[in-house]
């Protein structure tokens, strides 16, 4: 009761036996694989629906929208491809967390500080990105020739919007894993 | 050695009788009501600086320049006018938990996961704001009419820059306290 939640469930190897004799530690570390995964599985879409955001248009003139021309999503490139490199080797080291229980507690530590820098990072490359394209989308009356360009461009708009969207759902994500670390720490404190 | 760090620093009260009689728990609660404090800070004075940033000039009809403006400049007063009240609550929950130590686990907990909210919250604002400055400085080629703005509202995007700059500075320091509740709950584990 005290080493597994479910014993079927992934662990593929002889039972452990009760690495945590101190107190009834419930094992968060599947929940953090697979909100690890789901991490790099959201940064890897957003970075792929971002850079195939291509769009040529002909009026008259070939007319090109490409992510490249503008720092804000160069800047969402990079922040989510920081992210999904993160989530890799995060993953990795949770998992020999899972079949190594010394490392956890130092391990928990370090997650907490480091995906809060992760968080920091992707959260404001939403935002840059987030503010250009509802730019891009509404236009600004205010400004002179700050216009919409997203009734163009409308295929480049939709993957920007789409490459946000997972963005955002990445960033709830790792949210929850530092939530999730967080608590994970608490459970282990004495009552 | 194991209750207070210095106990003529902010203290101002009888010695406390050695509340935390399990291991030797180093009190973090004072950096973490400083931390607090600069976060209150930042965000007052960026809220303050970005809200008086208007500017009317007269190129030959009078064009104003207001933070209103702007949705992406709305949104860093909304998320800074939250994270300026949440700072002012969590400061009072911090100097309650230093004369009453019995709170402090929970409460840590607690500062993690709406830390990590507010950190989510604000570097977002920070990214949105920031995104629009930059365009507002040095304007996108690629796309007909966005031009820079910043050569003619000179002032106006001094404001808006400095803002953005001290909305940095409180991301960084929400950063600092997720960093020092976690050390604080991980000092905290049995050895």
């Amino acid at each position: 009761m005290a080493s597994t939640v479910e014993p079927d469930y992934k662990s593929s190897s002889t039972p452990i036996p009760a690495p945590a004799p101190a107190t009834a530690v419930v094992d968060y570390f599947k929940f953090d694989v697979i909100l690890r995964f789901l991490l790099f599985a959201s940064s890897l879409v957003s970075v792929v629906v971002m850079v195939t955001s291509n769009q040529t248009i002909y009026v008259p003139a070939p007319l090109s929208a490409k992510f490249r021309y503008s720092p804000a999503f160069v800047y969402f490139v990079a922040a989510f491809s920081v992210s999904g490199l993160y989530s890799i080797i995060t993953t990795l080291a949770s998992l020999s967390a899972i079949k190594n229980p010394t490392l956890r507690n130092k391990l928990l530590l370090h997650y907490v500080l480091w995906d809060a820098l992760i968080l920091g990072i992707i959260a404001s490359a939403v935002g840059t990105a987030g503010g250009i394209a509802y730019l891009g989308l509404k236009g600004n009356r205010h400004v002179v020739g700050w216009n919409k360009i997203c009734n163009v461009f409308d295929d480049f708009c939709r993957h920007v919007g789409s490459a946000i969207a997972v963005g955002l759902f990445g960033s709830i994500v790792t949210l929850l894993l530092i939530g999730l670390s967080a608590y994970s720490i608490h459970s282990r404190l004495p009552k």
